[in-house]
């Protein structure tokens, strides 16, 4: 078990490759979450498509760097537009996380998720209840480790402390504010965000790590200048455009203290 | 006719309520309002779910507090899932508020309502045109507090004076700023917060004279603090989850004098 | 040809009118604009109305001063939507605009903007990839004329210079900030204002002119509040709402220097 940590240097530098690569990421997400997931990758320097019509998914998919299943709210759209897109992500080899919201809220639901979470993503992000229905057990430490290696992807545990592995490697970070649970969607488009540094060449633990770390530090920016959710939202897309290095160094340093 | 007043005391103990139950809140709503919607009852402090699929409303309004159907956009998918969420919240006595949203213009919508109204909701919110369809005749006191008996429900007229009733009491409030007329979805947004009290336990009258109270103070709040109904909304947002019994018992005895 | 330029009282002029006549438009958008066009319209005196269900759409359309048709995000109930009301505002007279967002993205998208363009819009709005779509040809600024006098309408081609001409009459417009690209919805929502400035009775050159104005303009007032995006699309809903004769001649004078 090695526990790695990402230094401020190598989160800016991840950052500043998908800032520059620009990368185009669909989405095929919650109804809630769409407007603020487009926002978030905006602000992010990544550009967003969301449509989930099935005559012309694949080609949407087709022509992204990454893709995004989150099964937030479904319906039939959405329910045959995930299939398609899945099928051209893995054709065509393009890095896809999965969000698997809410799995642990209906049967249907958790079904669907564990029959995604076995399509090979290169990344899931849930919380602890989603990740227990993908476990069938309360996801432990070890247990998430165990899931992610045979599954070969990278699991990516978050809460007020994240938890993110490969099976091997392990790494945690406590960036963040408690504001983030006020406002929704944010897991939502984080994971957006997630998958937005898949699509610009950056591994997965690196990717979920380092994007996990800007997003927590652009919570901890925000909340130092929101006065309840409302505001806190808005200038949390502020901090994710604004985010630089030394915004890295010092709020990432102190979370170490 | 007893013209009931609900104390600052009271007002916020019920506030106090729900926040300390933290209800689970199914919404059936239409696509404007999910987002706005969701976030509301996040600041408050209950907590949204906003599914719409047939094949698992049933189980997300089952485990919840309270059920909120607003028909503001309607299409397959959200005909079918009222129908199932009204079936379980009957038969398993959770509360639900119905949104009559743009009962008046349209004839299957004015359809639609009065079918809804008839399934014996707990609480309807709207406003004078949408009454007016509910009613068959323009909605004074008299005529809404007779429907209200008849029906067994809460009606709350809203507008530049919110009147409630549940036949025998009646209850006026003045609190608010026009620039809630301004922001899209600030009603179907504040039913769901009256649905959050009806789901904390609190009688229906109560919980909708107390929630309309936090939701017309929480209005001033915010106009204190914005320069427009972008700035409005994002404030409105942080009162709800700020307003505490200071912001009522100085607001409130303000809007008496 | 003619360089058309308007006075910034011509473009209050218009503004007034609009504010004055609040009309109602009805919009069939994509989901993700959804929420930020109806505040787009609120803000800036407007009524919007967004359902999308085949057997109200008509009667909803039928009772709007000017319609919005967006494909942005497209499903069943959406295509339908569009047929239903492009015919009932065909019959009625009823001004309409069309916004062929990603025309480029998709083959299947492409066809249906084309088809859509065939039906006698008064004022397509797009950037140049979705004129190239359009024309079949890369947009220049004779070829956009050509086709808009060919198709007797007004063609919007925005972008950092926005270009507008019914064929004879050509104006450009210079006004904006970069943050408009890092918001959703932001080009979506514009269309709807030049589809509200339809519905005030307003020629669609002038509309399509004076409406782009107020945009560029409003998004010069945000971007001298905004610290980001997210705070950007805030401060520009307080625009929209709030500018004024003075905010016009002071940005379109410097606009010009």
């Amino acid at each position: 078990m090695i526990m790695s940590v990402l230094t401020p240097d190598e989160v800016f530098e991840t950052l500043a490759t998908v800032r520059d690569r620009r990368p185009r990421v669909h989405c095929i997400t919650n109804a809630v979450a769409q407007n603020f997931t487009a926002n978030m990758l905006l602000a992010l320097g990544a550009v967003p498509s969301m449509t989930i019509a099935a005559n012309e998914v694949r080609e949407f998919t087709s022509r992204s760097q990454a893709l995004l299943v989150n099964i937030g709210t479904m319906d039939r759209d959405r329910s045959e537009a995930i299939d398609l897109a899945i099928e051209v992500a893995g054709s065509e080899g393009i890095p896809w996380a999965l969000d698997p919201v809410f799995a642990h809220s209906s049967t249907v639901r958790a079904d669907l998720a564990r029959r995604l979470a076995a399509r090979r993503p290169d990344l899931i992000r849930g919380n602890a209840g989603e990740f227990e229905v993908l476990l069938d057990a309360w996801p432990d430490e070890d247990r998430v480790a165990a899931y992610a290696a045979e599954n070969r992807l990278v699991a990516a545990l978050t809460g007020a402390i994240d938890f993110i592995t490969d099976g091997p490697r392990r790494i945690k970070l406590a960036q963040g504010d408690p504001l983030m649970d006020r406002v929704t969607a944010m897991g939502c488009a984080g994971t957006a965000v997630l998958a937005a540094f898949l699509g610009s060449g950056i591994m997965p633990l690196t990717a979920a790590a380092a994007g996990l770390t800007v997003l927590g530090v652009a919570g901890e920016m925000a909340a130092a200048r929101a006065t309840g959710p409302g505001t806190f939202a808005v200038h949390y897309l502020d901090a994710v455009y604004r985010i630089g290095h030394h915004d890295l160094a010092a709020t990432m340093k102190e979370a170490e203290t």
